[in-house]
């Protein structure tokens, strides 16, 4: 995969210093850049809230009801969705250290599950993994991440490598209001 | 409008046994609708989490972690969205029990905001509104809902009366299974 001439240099200079000493980099920027499509009225995309339990709430007198028990809840579906060009997307994203291949460890059963029923209904849906030690960032549709999944859950590797998704995926352009341009790809891809 | 026969002495006799005592009837009518919609491979509509800002976590040894300290916040979409016959849908669900009007109160600009959003890129958007009091669940469109949300803000009427919903909205079927069966309108609107 290439950059164009000048984007590498950029993205790593300035991943380098907003990236450091940061758990959340991939979530972050993906919320900067649905933002961003949604101020330039490009598309309707959010991250949905963290699944929580609520046990225990106080209200005290005059002031806001203070949640005072509660535990995370394993989420039934992807991370974020919304709607394009008159399309429902439907992705998650995972960002892992590892350098030579992705993890399937963080993802859950009824995520996969989720993401069949809306390929099934006619939905984009896709993988948006961050190698963060290569400072890459890839697009997967979810019909290549399935064979993966499948061949995992019948004991074999519990990773995709990541020479398979330089090959399989593609490379999501960084830009510094688009910090994941995922819909770059997107509107290669579908329309 | 009327109900097919009997309909609605079935509609009134369940919901008078089962709405009793609960607050959130509806909100679990439509989340056992969308159950039952998933399962029978008719769409993939789910509500989004609650919206929490959490502040503190504890993680005690061997256990999982619990939320000390965390503050509900202000919804920024509508609490519903999926996928259905290949196109994205996206709505909000509100319960009331006045008898001849339904109070705007409970709708936040961001939220009418976010449906205009989804207008405008081609979305299916509506408001589901439940009057308790006479056991009828309406469907409005987010176009015919954009008027009366632009009166009241311009200092006009702060809800909108039962009788203007009783004729520009759509009742909702009641099935045992499809509490709020909303596709059933959806289908004979869009499709």
């Amino acid at each position: 995969m290439n950059y164009p001439n000048g984007k590498k240099a950029a993205h790593s200079q300035i991943s380098q210093s907003s990236y450091s000493n940061r758990g959340m980099s991939l979530e972050e920027d993906i919320n900067l850049t649905n933002q961003y499509y949604l101020d330039a009225g490009r598309a309707v995309i959010h991250k949905k809230p963290t699944p929580v339990q609520i046990v225990k709430v106080d209200y005290p007198k005059r002031s806001a009801a203070v949640i005072k028990e509660a535990y995370f809840k394993q989420a039934s579906t992807t991370d974020y969705n919304g709607l394009y060009r008159g399309k429902y997307i439907d992705f998650e994203a995972k960002e892992t250290k590892n350098k030579t291949s992705f993890p399937l460890i963080n993802i859950h059963d009824h995520q996969i599950t989720h993401m069949e029923q809306v390929v099934k209904h006619g939905g984009i849906c896709f993988l948006i993994m961050r190698f963060s030690s290569h400072n890459e960032t890839y697009l997967l549709e979810a019909e290549k991440l399935f064979p993966y999944w499948y061949d995992k859950l019948k004991g074999g590797k519990q990773s995709i490598p990541y020479e398979t998704i330089k090959e399989e995926g593609y490379i999501v352009p960084f830009q510094f209001h688009k910090r994941v341009d995922y819909l770059a790809i997107i509107d290669s891809l579908y329309f």
